[in-house]
């Protein structure tokens, strides 16, 4: 079982380093990119090493990879929108798109997403993803639940963003495991004997669990499946293309940061949601 | 005209502001919520403020707000998605999204979007957003062109992620104005008669022009739209409301932090990127 608190520090500092790293070259122009590309030394230059997978072994960064994303009437796009943009970035990977019947889905919002090809047609994939979304009653429905758990036991790597982890949890393919979710929802996890840990990413069995906190959370989630599946030069060049440089410019991104007003808006919208307990259609 | 010198100053000071707060507050569970909406202190938990609109007096906060998000085939869906997930939670706010001929959009990676209604149904709008893509052949097409300059001359605010900046540049539109736009592409702007400016956010002609840099670059980017059109406490509730406390694990979000061999590879991919003239399909 991945150590939580260990996992907490690391990021950090990875973060703090990251920021410190950017105070400094903030007013570097793009002009002083021959430079770099030259091998002019820079401050803080050398990466941090994040740990790399291959403890299982079974997937070495070249051999090709198949992402599935469980698509649903009222999912979230962003919630797969960020790590869609990064896993079809990766060398050697497909990413595919599912639902129930297949066709189009109506996201939250009335956005409609797809052609997705049909669960039932998908022998198998590696890596499952199930994202959240605004109501969860399509993807709780018996029949979607079996495809997803089908899919999540025969997958070296299943994984959620937002509050997919309640989709996923209700399978009860996560008994016992650790799992992240959107702030509004993550204690719900314990109702289908999850753990829930409000952190932005989570992992356990040494990844064969991995997962994201709400909608933004799955680019970060992403970009550490990215290294742990494809090696981290590759989740780096992802980071790059997708220009991954956050300057939020409210301190409003999760309820430690946000002001008492703001949290009881969402409150209102939500009820429970402060507690990590809202409730959603779908969720008993 | 904007002062950019000060507004990258003023990023810089919320940026580091917000994270020095995160700092604090990490090791908080969400259990202390319920100390927080009973109004215990925290560390630097007063907001900032940033400049409000209204010099114009055009938008009030609850006054209705039409948002049209232009699609093509071979846009990239992580541009629009960040500012569709957070326009779409903006009170009193109509989010439309059009391509020239309407149906359905085929995406970078083929990814296959919409349901759009057709650019010339769409009699004018108070906000256009022109979102990048991997191939700007069909945006760049006279027609398309024709209904997206239409467009920005009737709206309050024309505005552009990533290089979708080129798109409007090409209708003339930029001509002698400050934008944003994904940094491998940036200076392709000067050809336009467009003045690349390369940050996260820029705006222009206080406020009727705004843009944001490459791909997540959106999310900054309509966050501090939504700020100036919606009021400062729509825009926190929205950020929270989609956990946007980003935690990249890596530091390669732009070439300032990039190590050059990522840095390379980019460039491998797209000729000219490290100097902000990657070629693209589309783009002379």
């Amino acid at each position: 079982m991945t150590d939580h608190s260990e996992n907490n520090v690391s990021d950090e500092r990875l973060t703090r380093a990251g920021h410190s790293r950017r105070d400094i070259l903030k007013f570097g122009s793009i002009a002083t990119l021959g430079a770099v590309l030259g091998g002019v030394a820079l401050p803080g230059r050398a990466a941090p090493v994040l740990a790399q997978a291959g403890s299982e072994g079974e997937l070495a960064p070249n051999d090709p990879l198949d992402i599935l994303i469980v698509n649903y009437d009222g999912g979230t796009l962003l919630d797969f929108a960020g790590p869609s943009e990064i896993f079809h970035r990766l060398p050697n990977t497909n990413v595919r798109y599912a639902s129930l019947n297949g066709g189009s889905v109506t996201l939250e919002f009335g956005v409609v997403y797809g052609k997705t090809e049909r669960l039932a047609d998908i022998e198998k994939t590696d890596v499952i993803l199930v994202p959240g979304g605004s109501n969860l009653a399509a993807p709780m429905r018996p029949e979607y639940q079996a495809q997803i758990r089908r899919l999540a036991d025969s997958a070296k790597h299943v994984t959620s963003v937002c509050n997919g982890s309640l989709v996923l949890a209700a399978t009860g393919v996560l008994k016992g495991k650790r799992s992240a979710c959107h702030w509004a929802f993550v204690n719900k996890l314990s109702e289908y004997g999850a753990i829930p840990v409000p952190d932005r990413f989570v992992e356990d069995d040494n990844g064969r669990f991995m997962s994201g906190g709400g909608v933004t959370a799955g680019i970060d989630f992403a970009l550490r499946v990215a290294a742990k599946l494809r090696g981290q030069q590759a989740a780096e060049f992802t980071q790059l293309a997708i220009e991954y440089d956050p300057a939020p410019p409210f301190h409003s991104g999760h309820p430690r940061d946000a002001r008492p007003e703001v949290i009881a808006m969402v409150d209102k919208e939500l009820p429970g949601a402060s507690r990590g307990l809202a409730r959603i259609p779908g969720v008993r």
